[in-house]
């Protein structure tokens, strides 16, 4: 879930069944990849709650992309053949291990980021001052909610261009596994642009908004660059 | 890692660092989902060894996109304006748990799939009687490395058409969760029809070959007309 937009009838359907914005009330800790098995993390987002939700799974897309590469990177490390790309293959396992990593946590802080906009969402709203507080929390929340899939996006164009990199350079057996880390950055980013997109739909802030705007359409473009350039190398390889 | 093939200077240079076929050596147990964490899991992806890899991650992708249509469909379950399609949304519920749980399967059973074709590489060949079985092995083990892929890619196909179905009749307000399952079950296609290409290439029964490679070519080119209608229509609605 990546806003809480009104819905065409100025409903939120979506409240109706979650009568806490997180699995476990607000405030409450956020389950994390540290300690849920692949087979829980599936199951909590098949739930009917709306986190995890489309940004934490994007994020997660893009370590997996990142996990990829390092891995055809580290199966070419140390082997015949591979001997003058060694500083290439070395920056590819350190850089994807930073950046896998950031990836990590943000997985959760996405479900994080929305739980804090429901939850601006419910301050009283009785009085002017109640009001205006509220209003002032939702834009803190909405801004946070975009800066999260913003950074997502940052790191999995640098996830995409390491899933180039193992490409060019990494072990020529394992092409098609740097073949699904091009795609899985390619899909993360462009989920993750959705949800910036549609929380700066609820920003005030006008520089805010369009300083954001013009990010995620330079990324969208470098990651289209990239992306492009890879799967023809991998095509090439094939 | 969805194929062994030989490298350009007729080696096998991913061989010379792993002595035994999987991190638990062969016919060993393999890690599953339910066992692991997603922060192990994503280790695994980045240890240096073929498996888990390029195949088990699109299986992977693939189950994230069913579980972000059932939580799609599941947000607009019971809720006032969807209760003209209450038995759409049961069906992507259901259809949804059932390709979510097979695929959760191939994400462990294509990393044992391709561990058999080098447990095969690896059998006596001294003899020409045992020349001819190890190839019989090999051609055996590279047709199941071959169909595990391509269940993967009919069962990403499926979750394809259900993230079409959630965008078009589930949870408006979800509707980037929706387009992040669109993504990502475009991305395991793709990701799954390259590893099966690559397995194919080693298959010397030209029937069982030129039946899977239609089949890829069909159901990439169902992908491609239910993706781009499927965005459109995410488009339309944000």
């Amino acid at each position: 879930m990546g806003a809480a937009r009104r819905g065409p009838r100025g409903r939120h359907p979506i409240f109706q069944a979650r009568p806490v914005p997180s699995r476990t009330g607000p405030g409450g800790p956020v389950v994390g990849v540290k300690d849920t098995t692949v087979k829980e993390f599936l199951a909590a987002v098949a739930a009917p709650t709306a986190t995890p939700g489309g940004g934490s799974v994007s994020a997660l897309a893009g370590a997996l992309s990142a996990a990829l590469s390092r891995m055809v990177a580290g199966l070419a490390r140390g082997k015949a053949g591979y001997e003058g790309v060694e500083s290439e293959l070395a920056q590819i396992e350190d850089r994807g291990k930073v950046i896998q990593g950031r990836l990590e946590a943000l997985i959760d802080e996405d479900a994080r980021a929305y739980e804090s906009v429901i939850a601006a969402m419910r301050l009283p709203k009785s009085s002017e001052k109640e009001r205006a507080a509220r209003v002032d929390a939702m834009q803190a929340a909405y801004r946070k909610a975009t800066d999260v899939p913003l950074e997502t996006m940052e790191l999995c164009v640098e996830a995409l261009e390491l899933a180039e990199a193992s490409v060019k350079k990494g072990n020529r057996n394992a092409t098609t596994d740097a073949a699904v880390a091009i795609l899985l950055a390619e899909s993360a980013i462009r989920g993750a642009s959705l949800n910036c997109a549609v929380n700066l739909a609820s920003i005030r802030d006008e520089t805010f908004r369009s300083n954001a705007e013009e990010r995620v359409e330079q990324l969208l473009k470098r990651a289209d660059e990239i992306g492009h350039e890879a799967m023809a190398v991998v095509t090439e390889r094939l």
